[in-house]
C-alpha cells in the first residue's frame, strides 16, 4: 500500500498522526489548499510551503476536461505538472458533475454529462474515474460517489447509497497503480444515520487505504454536519486516515478533528479571499469596512503569514476598494496560512492531550 | 540633495552608476516595476525582491483619487504603505491626467478635470502635483508637465513647452522637501529636435536633481523615439540621472542605454504578462499558442526567474487556456524579471566596456 498512517497522541477521540505518502510525509490533522486547475489561486508552490501547506488537493473534473489527465501524466502527474512536487490528492469528479456539469443521464453504469466549458459530451464512470486519476498521478484519490441532493428522504439516499457502494467495489476492481497511489472509499448517507452506518460497514469491509465521509456541507445546518461527522468518524477504522470533503468553516473544522477526523479541504479560504472576507480566531473580517481604513495594524495580531507581516489593514482595504489585484493575492496568503496554522494548532493541542479545551475556547472566542 | 549620482563606468555614451537615495541604493541602469495603486500586478514586495527590484515606480493620479495621498502619508508613504520599504518613484499625475481623466479645462494655471471612476472634480497645478507627491513620500518626483499629442505641430508643441517650462520652475518653487526628496524636470518638444534643445537647455539651468525625457512612446515609430533620444539624452547634465519615461520594448532600452539613458519604466512586462505575452531574446512569446502544449521546457533557457525554475511551458499554456489565475501571475514573474536581468547584464557589459557589441548581438537576436 503506498501510504502510511501512524497515530502519534490521541486526545479524546482526535488523533494526531503521521501520513506517508510516496511524495513526502504529512502531519495530522490537516487542511488540503484547493487546486482546481492544478493551481491554488494567488499562491505559487514556494508561497504554499512558506504558509506551511503539506498536500495540495486538485479537482479531476477540472483536468479532465482542460488539459486532459494524458498531458498531465506526460508531465510527471499532477504535482509535477504545477510544480510542486509534493503530495497531491484528487476527488473522483463526482461532485462537479453534479454540480456544474449538464447531466444527461444517470445509469447504473455512469453519469453521462457535458462539460460546462464547451459542451462536450463525457461519460464518466467508476473505471473511468480510477483511470483518470491515476494518470493524474495523486498519492491519494477518491471513489466515484453518487452525492444526493441535500436533505433527501431516507428512500432516495437509500437507492442512491446501493450505487456508490457498487461503484466503490468497482473502483477498487480498477485500481492498479495499488503500490503508488492510494485509494479512498467515500461514506455516504445523507443525515440517515442508519445509513452512515451501513455506509460506513460495507467500505470498511472493502479494506481501502483510507475513508472519506462525503455528502455533507452541502446546504445542512453546521449543527447536522456535527450530528453526522460525530455519527459516521467513529464507524471508520480507527488505523485508517478519514477524510470530512469539503468542510468547511474554522468551527466544522474544530469541531470534526475532535471527532476523529484527519483530512479537510475545502474552498472557503481562497474563495472568501477573492471576496475580501479574511478568517481569524475572532471570526471572519470583511476588508472592504471603511473601518479599517486608518488602521496600521495586522488582520490579526499574532498571525505569521506573509500578509501579516507586511502590510496593514489600511492597505488591504485600499487595494480591494480600488479593484486592485494584489488584495485577493494578500487575503489569500492570509486566509491559506490561517487554515494550515489552525491545523498545526489543533495537532500541537492534541499531542499535548488539551485538545478539547483548546477547541472550546477557540469555539467561543470565534463566537 | 537628497539623492546621489555617481558614475563608476561609461561604454560609449552608455553610463553604470549608483544612485543613493533615502531608502537605498540602486545599480544603474535600472528598470522601476509600475505599482499604480502602490502595488505591482501580480508580485509581493518579497517577490519584487527575487525578481531583483531595486524601485518601484507608483501612480500619483491613481493614488490621488483613491486612496488620497493624505492617507498614504499616515502610513508613512508609498514605500512603507505598500510594505515595500525600499526606494521609490512617483510620476507627476500629468500623464494620467491627459490619457485617461474627462478634461474639463486646461489654463496657463493647470488642468481642471473630472476622476475616470466618479467624475468627481480635482484641480491638478504645478504646486498641487508637488504637495501630492510630497505627501506620498518617494524619493523622487516629476515635475507636473504637458504632453501634447504625439505627432503635434511645432507651434502647438512650441506653445505647449512654454508651460511645461514655467510649470517646471512653479514646481521648484513649491518642493520644500529638498533634504529627502529629489525633484525631476521632464524635457518636453515632441519629435521636434530644436524644442528638445531648448527644453534641456531651459531645464539644465534650473539645476534640478535628475532629469527625465517625456512625451516619447506615445504612438511613435521605434526608430523617432531612438532620434529624439540619441539628440536630447546627451544635452541634459552628465552628472545628473537620465530617466526615459514610459519606454519601453526591450529593444527600445538597449538603445537608450546607449545614448545614455539610466532609468525607465514601463507597463508593458506587466500588461503584457496578463495577455500571455512573455519576453525572450528571442523576441516576445505568446503562452497560448498550441505548440507550447506538450513543451516541458521553461519560458526560456538559461532564465533564473522563479517561473522558469518551476514551470513548463506546457503548464503555463494550460493556465492561460484555462483562464487560471496563476497564468498572470507566472507570467508577470518572467517579465519584470526580464527586464531586470536586462539591466543587469547592461551593466554588467558597461562595467566590462563592451556595451556596444552586446546591445548590438542581443538586437540582433531579438529581430
Amino acid at each position: 500500500m503506498s501510504i502510511s498512517f501512524a497515530i502519534e497522541a490521541r486526545s479524546g477521540s482526535a488523533r494526531a498522526a503521521r501520513l506517508m505518502t510516496q511524495h513526502g510525509e504529512i502531519k495530522s490533522p490537516f487542511f488540503m489548499p484547493v487546486g482546481t486547475l492544478a493551481a491554488v489561486k494567488g499562491l505559487t508552490p514556494a508561497m504554499l510551503r512558506e504558509a506551511g501547506a503539506q498536500i495540495v488537493l486538485a479537482n479531476t473534473y477540472h483536468l479532465a476536461l482542460r488539459p486532459g489527465e494524458e498531458l498531465v501524466k506526460e508531465f510527471g502527474g499532477v504535482a509535477d505538472f504545477m510544480g510542486w512536487h509534493g503530495p497531491t490528492l484528487t476527488d473522483s469528479g463526482g461532485f462537479q458533475v453534479y454540480s456544474l456539469a449538464d447531466i444527461r443521464k444517470v445509469t447504473d453504469d455512469g453519469v453521462r454529462f457535458r462539460s460546462h466549458i464547451d459542451g462536450a459530451e463525457f461519460y464518466l464512470t467508476p473505471e473511468r474515474a480510477v483511470e483518470i486519476q491515476q494518470a493524474l498521478g495523486p498519492d491519494m484519490f477518491m471513489a466515484l460517489d453518487e452525492c444526493p441532493p441535500g436533505g433527501s428522504d431516507h428512500a432516495t439516499v437509500a437507492t442512491s447509497l446501493k450505487k456508490t457502494h457498487e461503484w466503490a467495489k468497482r473502483c477498487k476492481d480498477a485500481w492498479t497503480n495499488r503500490d503508488s497511489q492510494s485509494l479512498f472509499g467515500i461514506v455516504q448517507g445523507g443525515l440517515h444515520e442508519d445509513l452512515r452506518a451501513e455506509s460506513a460497514g460495507f467500505l470498511s469491509e472493502l479494506d481501502l487505504p483510507g475513508y472519506a465521509i462525503g455528502g455533507v456541507s452541502v446546504g445542512e445546518p453546521a449543527e447536522e454536519i456535527d450530528r453526522i461527522v460525530q455519527f459516521t468518524a467513529p464507524k471508520l477504522p480507527d488505523a485508517k486516515p478519514r477524510y470530512l470533503m469539503g468542510v468547511g468553516t474554522p468551527q466544522d473544522m474544530l469541531r470534526a478533528i475532535g471527532h476523529g477526523i484527519d483530512m479537510f479541504d475545502c474552498v472557503m479560504p481562497t474563495r472568501h479571499a477573492r471576496h475580501a472576507q479574511v478568517f481569524t480566531d475572532h471570526g471572519r473580517v470583511n476588508l472592504r469596512n471603511l473601518k479599517w481604513r486608518q488602521d496600521h495594524g495586522p488582520i490579526e495580531e499574532g498571525c505569521d503569514c506573509y500578509t501579516c507581516r507586511t502590510v496593514s489593514l489600511g492597505y488591504l482595504r485600499h487595494l480591494f476598494v480600488a479593484d486592485e489585484l494584489m488584495g485577493l493575492v494578500y487575503a489569500t496568503i492570509h486566509n491559506i496560512r490561517y487554515y494550515l496554522r489552525l491545523m498545526e494548532r489543533a495537532r500541537a493541542a492534541i499531542l499535548e492531550n488539551r485538545y478539547e479545551s483548546f477547541r472550546d475556547q477557540l469555539l467561543a472566542q470565534m463566537g
